[in-house]
């Protein structure tokens, strides 16, 4: 499978608080900004004027399913992103690699994604476009 | 001040076995490594082939005088960096904002570094080239 590596996501308290930051004091520009049903929270893309680095701030409500606990002290590094063609398969593979599962291949909106860990335990995010005829 | 975005780093255990992690199974190159004298550490720099993004990894010794502590939760996320033409004035103009400074400015091999820190503490690197005349 090739991987390539897209972005990082750090998790922030106050979407709007953050943006205002990295953009009002640091010049970055917000590129996108998008509401996650499946998460019920949000996330916002930036980039500096120049710089081709993609910084993706991503904010949970607290009682998410999928981030039930408050923020605490780890949780600043949310994800390194790699897409790929089919994060099922690259999920299989890596796995079968030995490296630890966290999240098994999941539809969110137009994406097929799935997490491992690094060996630190560093969240991978494996992405890939959904298949036109949806997966479980 | 202009700022640019120039890459994230996380901070790794064990600085081959995490090189060897994103080059063997996420295919990944290693653009440069480097000792860093002043914290005893050391630091590589990855890309994707065909991708712009740089992840950085970075590695302290236990006991350095920098990151006197065991690596725990919380220490995967390094920094943000943010390449500046005058890392004294960024700090300076930064705090003068209001913004919460982490370390103050100090050159570290060719380089003029700072830190402050973003609304969530998140560490931000303000980076520049070090002046022909040295600064304290």
């Amino acid at each position: 499978m090739r991987y390539s590596f897209s972005y990082v996501g750090v998790q922030v308290r106050d979407l709007d608080r953050s943006v205002d930051f990295y953009c009002s004091l640091l010049g970055m520009r917000l590129r996108s900004r998008e509401k996650v049903p499946e998460t019920g929270g949000e996330w916002a893309e930036l980039v500096s004027p120049g710089s081709p680095q993609v910084l993706e701030l991503n904010w949970y409500p607290e009682g998410s399913e999928h981030f039930p606990d408050r923020y605490r002290l780890g949780n600043e590094l949310d994800h390194l992103a790699f897409d790929c063609d089919d994060a099922d398969a690259a999920f299989r593979e890596l796995v079968a690699q030995g490296v630890k599962p966290a999240l098994p291949p999941f539809t969110e909106g137009g994406s097929r994604l799935a997490f491992v860990e690094d060996p630190d335990g560093i969240w991978i995010e494996l992405a890939a476009q959904a298949s036109p005829n949806p997966q479980p």
